[in-house]
């Protein structure tokens, strides 16, 4: 066959090259956190001292009530159903009928190796676009572009604390010609990468919104138990229609290692979820056995569990004020958070210093931070600001979360900790502070 | 806006209809192994005995050595790295090289959560076309169908004991109008559905048409270690720059409920494997943490593991060779396995019969053969052979595994299991055969 030879050579070797990738995928590196993580370990290895806020990964340890549950259950293997765990489900929605007073039944939750994943194949099965309020959750954007979902980016100000105004979402919609186009509009609260989280007055005009233009809301509450003074509320209380609830183990029971996520979906949603867990047999299957047996103790909770909690929110309260205290009189902007473990950081006030510095995008702001200083956060790029605005996250995670825990259960529940409690037990994070703030005024 | 409402008028109401699924994903069901399992537990509820050979589940409990490792490591929770805990790529390098001959390093290796997952990722990032031998396993042409990709089969013969012949590949490819174009050829042995596998002179051929025709070769090895004279040979062996070779704990170890899944790489697959990697840091992240530091015992392997091996085997070729021998004595044709715990049974010299029962395709025989007898087994059409093709697959582990260990412990290695071995602690698979045999003839 003379014509397949000659052919063949005009064809570049195969083995080595990349014509053959999706284009989708072309450009899409490792996750920027996962990224960040794994450069930090390796200035580490080569002596440097890191200040590792890059991570966002609870520092506090798995309650020793679930790992003895990992322990007890470790020789379970046989193939869990799809959507997972009976008892596990039921936990689920017990979970967010007591926390969040949504009525969600067992049959409407999907158990997955993380919400991440979830969050993929929703993408995947539901034809819509994808509404992302910024700053946002680094993964969302790639996941999108990965499946080729159109995504609309909606810039929040600090000076809405970084939350999506209902009158944005008017104006928005009010532009688009097509208002009834299908819509996931993705709210996450205690957000990454800014710990703050909405008033329910908000919540309550965004549900009227979506409910009008029948858009679907992907509510990531994942650091749900994290709002600090333990009074999140979901938006589904006002949406319950169309609102999925996203969380899971990773934040608030410290195990994002284990990958265990959850997916409550609005009763008449089974043409969703079920396309999910038709995909999800094709994927993952179903998530480890031994994990999902122990985390039904995480799920259905109990005083220990809650003890736990307190004392986690008491630690990282006291952390994020006393962290943006230090910013502040840096002369960075940045709020104190309600909730979770981060801080996005504005150093527009120093904009014009920076720049004498070379530095005029997030990416540079942070590179320099850390090679200068030791302190790894992350450019307000991933997070869908523009590349030239010197934002950027942090999170004030890098402590030893078993030790803090156990000096803060020597102080009885309900006392606040004392004033020097950072100081005497998480110094590092107070360093790395006073790191950033002095580096943003050299 | 007037607009607004009358186009609002003509709308079906939003949350209940299935006009905003991905066009690719409608009408996927629930993988059939997985399905047939839950109808079967249904059935079994009801009271009714029911012989589950549907699910290709190993019956064998997990080593005690690797249970034990995971209560050890029950309190990790850190993310692991995207690509895998750097042990465990080691081990399963060092596995690869020492059971299969080939030249594996760690940093060619990625740990997932399940080998099905890896699959899917696979045919995401590379844009090719998926080439598949049939009978198949239920899950390749689902997951092509999913991410859109053009399959093409090649249905093999009761003949050629179910494997792809080295001239039908050649003989596909010369009726191809682009021979060059990007192909993954997906190879599965030993063989789920029918548990034979390649003679190696077969594989030296094939080895050489991917070669000459650059096609990527996905090896499905995940039965390897289930060969039953642990005589497995790799197709890696001949053609290592463009074979993949897909394994895991699930089915030697007997951890499918675990969910970790290997893929092994040619070293210069750094394009293909990274964008994978990088796909899989917006997806699943990571294995579960715990999870993957008990599989570094597995892969390592070692006298106790080794052992366990010896058994299994044992066990499943006595009961193949049994089974084979009652469905033949039946007129069914199959093949005694050479690995793994599944047969092929083709059904066709008893077509007419059947036809006058009104059984003229898989489904129909499956479906009858569960509701007349209680045997659960899978039709032929879901490892994509013709629809009116009757046959079927079953898998033979409806017994107790960890009995069956115990019974053949108390016996030397190297020694044949006595004749009634099954008989006596694996009888209802082959009551389950005697079933099918008789109602073929029925």
């Amino acid at each position: 066959m003379p014509i397949i030879r000659q052919y063949d050579q005009y064809r570049p070797e195969m083995k080595n090259n990349r014509h053959s990738l999706n284009l989708n995928i072309r450009g899409i590196s490792e996750s920027p956190t996962l990224t960040i993580n794994e450069l930090s370990k390796k200035l580490q290895k080569s002596g440097k001292t890191v200040y590792r806020l890059g991570l966002g990964q609870s520092p506090f340890p798995v309650p020793d009530a679930v790992v003895n549950e990992l322990k007890h259950h470790a020789h379970e293997k046989d193939y869990l159903p799809v959507k997972g765990l009976d008892a596990l489900r039921q936990a689920v929605a017990y979970f967010h009928r007591e926390k969040d007073q949504v009525d969600i039944k067992a049959k409407n939750v999907l158990i997955g190796p993380g919400s991440k994943e979830f969050l993929f194949l929703l993408m995947l099965v539901y034809y819509g676009e994808v509404l992302l309020p910024t700053p946002c959750w680094v993964s969302y954007a790639p996941q999108a572009k990965i499946i080729g979902r159109n995504i609309k980016l909606i810039h929040t100000s600090f000076e809405t604390n970084w939350r999506l105004t209902p009158q944005q979402l008017s104006d928005f919609l009010a532009a688009e010609k097509d208002q009834y186009k299908p819509r996931l509009l993705v709210l996450n609260y205690p957000s990454n990468p800014d710990g703050g989280t909405y008033v329910t007055e908000d919540l309550k005009k965004i549900a009227r919104i979506a409910r009008k233009y029948e858009m679907i809301i992907l509510s990531d509450e994942i650091y749900g138990q994290l709002h600090f003074k333990g009074e999140h509320v979901s938006i589904a209380r006002f949406y319950p229609e169309g609102t999925i609830i996203s969380s899971g183990l990773s934040k608030w029971c410290g195990a994002g290692g284990w990958r265990l996520g959850t997916f409550a979906f609005p009763a008449k949603f089974d043409w969703l979820m079920n396309s999910m867990a038709a995909v999800a047999s094709e994927t993952y299957t179903s998530v480890s056995a031994p994990i999902q047996y122990a985390a039904v103790k995480a799920f259905r909770g109990g005083t220990s569990i809650e003890r736990y909690l307190m004392h986690v929110r008491r630690i990282l309260e006291h952390l994020g004020e006393k962290s943006t205290r230090i910013l502040n009189l840096g002369g960075i902007r940045v709020h104190p958070p309600d909730g979770a473990f981060y801080l996005f950081l504005d150093f527009n006030s120093r904009a014009a210093k920076l720049q004498k510095r070379g530095i005029q995008d997030s990416s540079t702001l942070c590179e320099k931070l850390l090679l200068e200083t030791g302190v790894a956060i992350l450019p307000g790029e991933a997070f869908q600001r523009p590349a030239e605005e010197l934002t950027a996250r942090l999170a004030f995670v890098n402590f030893d979360g078993a030790k803090a825990l156990a000096m803060s259960e020597a102080i009885p529940p309900g006392e606040a900790l004392p004033k020097n409690f950072g100081e005497k037990h998480c110094p590092e994070v107070l360093h790395a502070m006073q790191k950033i703030a002095d580096w943003a005024n050299t």
